[in-house]
């Protein structure tokens, strides 16, 4: 690990021969070049990004990868959502064959969910199967979407419908480019962080809460606060790489952020991801509370950390509304989380107490959504 | 396995947990619906089909289907090689989930090659992956394309090179329907049940040379081709089931197969896929004696069989012609089994010894092509 600054947090993702390093750190996409030469050498680089995070990291990425000998090309995509579609996956694609990239070569996605999801996906299907390295560039990148090989792409009929489970074989999180980030954009990221210890961590929600001003700024808080749910997600993956059990934990708030995402129509400006699971996470303690489960106690504390931290945990906190229950529901409907008829929910007893309800009655999510609309 | 007729033959698949049966025989399709019921009960089926596969046999599937109380949607393509293209990837995808079928559910490729690979693609990247059943209708698709879990599509660049390693959950070959080809598509399946004598079974070589007619006309001797050619390809795909090594094998004639696909533009009227692996099959074996490793006389007797039953074996026989050694080459290399710039080929040592040969100069298969063009 000497070509590793050592500063550099290690976490492994045991999955047999698809096992693969996570590294968390400062300085990790000036030293890319050299650290991607030395576990793949003589491999070819198409790196994938998006114009913002193109301007802004490939250059010193690119540098790198010169200095170390390695052939690279980079793919621009338009940033946000809409580029998680059908023809930016068949352009990405087409460039990577253009390139004369081989099945041993590597793409190498550098930036958001976005550009992770959509390169990932197609790192899986050219040449049925290429290398894939992820160079997550935002906070919910680096702590969710860049680890568990989950790829793909949006459908009319919903989001991240279409795709395959394919796993990098390494990933290399650089904290340093995360001040980059707006606020806006780093707090929506934090809505996954604070979802780890919402599902099984409850001391780690509970540090949160004490520390979450460190994880904003910067430093060791945010080292850790990203290494806890990297481990978090990696032991989850682990115990279930495509989702047949424990793995919808990580769901938790997404059937209902989905909706809310597809009711905005995955317009950015209204509604990120990060904003949609904070508001779907408060729904579904909320819904957890109406049925019983978990005490009115623990959806308001809960609640209250993510509207201190800036996030929103209402529905009528979503500029323009998420229209009406008809429309939440058949976007639920249509959530892939679906198992023949019935739906299945991340439901919670308590904070860091969640857990799969597979039985959900849609009649049931029907009367909660109409009571969460009109809570105002 | 009462369900299934008596004269049903079995071929299984050993694929530990991804194992699965290749069922062979009379009556599949009538009995389908049954055999699925018993197999995957309750679950939605998305039938895809070309307009003419569709016509013919898709009314006593659905019938069968209806009987047995599986609901089920019939989604249409163009038939041909051209649909193998994003855009009809997309529109499968887009109506297998506009018939909001779950993960379980299945989607059942009921057609020839094309409709095998398009089918399974979907059905491998909706909701990133449904169940699976093939139902070829085509010699080449029952003994070659629908065993193995190759899908994918072709791309400018070249033909497969974007797809998904997907194994079928089952494998139902009509042998009655091989009644309604044409001549001409039964002999290039013909060319795929030779291919598999010539790479490792020279006794099957020989059996075909004196019982191709009984082949050709049906009954016994065809039920026997196609179990051994699923049989052979079975156990190199258990061996290695994403081409890392042996399995590579099966690509005999491929290469320069595909290179002629690419050079007629994958124009069927003029040249199907099992009569560019014939020629390519013929090349492969002329390089092969060129080079000095098999005798000209093995060479010679491979390509008088295929002559024999009416298939094209020299770059001449392809109406229109096949271009220049520079068209040719270019699509050589963007053939995906080039490894890190050398070129990889089958090559054989005589009828049933061929071999992976992964340092082919390319210098010489410009040499050999330009020769083979000059045969005239």
């Amino acid at each position: 690990m000497s070509i590793d600054a050592p500063e550099t947090t290690r976490v492994p993702v045991a999955l047999g021969d698809r096992s693969y390093d996570i590294l968390i750190g400062s300085g990790l996409i000036a030293s890319a070049g050299a650290t991607l030469a030395a576990r793949f050498p003589g491999r070819a680089v198409a790196i994938v990004t998006d114009a913002t995070v193109g301007d802004l990291h490939a250059p010193a990425l690119e540098a790198g990868l010169t200095a170390a000998g390695l052939r690279h090309h980079r793919i621009t995509v338009p940033a946000g959502e809409a580029t998680k579609r059908f023809a930016m996956l068949e352009e990405v694609v087409d460039q990577v064959l253009a390139h004369r990239l081989e099945r041993g070569d590597l793409v190498l996605a550098l930036g958001g969910g976005v550009v992770g999801d959509l390169a990932g996906f197609a790192a899986a299907i050219v040449r049925r199967g290429m290398g894939f390295v992820q160079m997550p560039t935002s906070l919910l990148a680096q702590v969710d979407s860049s680890v568990g090989g989950k790829t793909g792409i949006n459908s009319r009929h919903g989001k991240n419908l279409v795709g395959a489970f394919y796993q990098p074989g390494l990933v290399l999180a650089d904290t340093d480019v995360l001040d980059t980030l707006s606020t806006r954009e780093f707090r929506a990221g934090y809505a996954e962080v604070a979802k780890y210890g919402l599902i099984d961590d409850p001391g780690f929600f509970s540090w949160l809460e004490a520390n979450w001003r460190g994880v904003f700024q910067g430093g060791k808080d945010r080292v850790h606060a990203i290494a806890t749910s990297c481990r978090a997600k990696a032991a989850v993956v682990a115990r279930d790489e495509t989702e047949t059990g424990d793995r919808a934990l990580l769901n938790l708030g997404h059937t209902f952020g989905h909706a809310l995402e597809a009711a905005t129509r995955y317009d950015g400006t209204r509604l990120v991801h990060g904003e949609a699971v904070a508001i779907g996470m408060c729904q579904a303690f909320r819904f957890s509370a109406k049925l019983g489960l978990c005490s009115s106690d623990a959806a308001e504390r809960m609640t209250a950390h993510l509207k201190t931290v800036g996030l929103p945990t209402e529905l009528a906190h979503v500029p323009g509304g998420v229209g009406d229950v008809d429309g939440l529901m058949a976007a639920i409907g249509q959530d892939k989380k679906v198992a023949r008829g019935k739906l299945t929910f991340i439901l919670a007893r308590g904070i860091g107490e969640s857990f799969i309800a597979k039985d959900v009655d849609p009649a049931a999510v029907r009367a909660f959504l109409a009571e969460d609309l009109a809570r105002g």
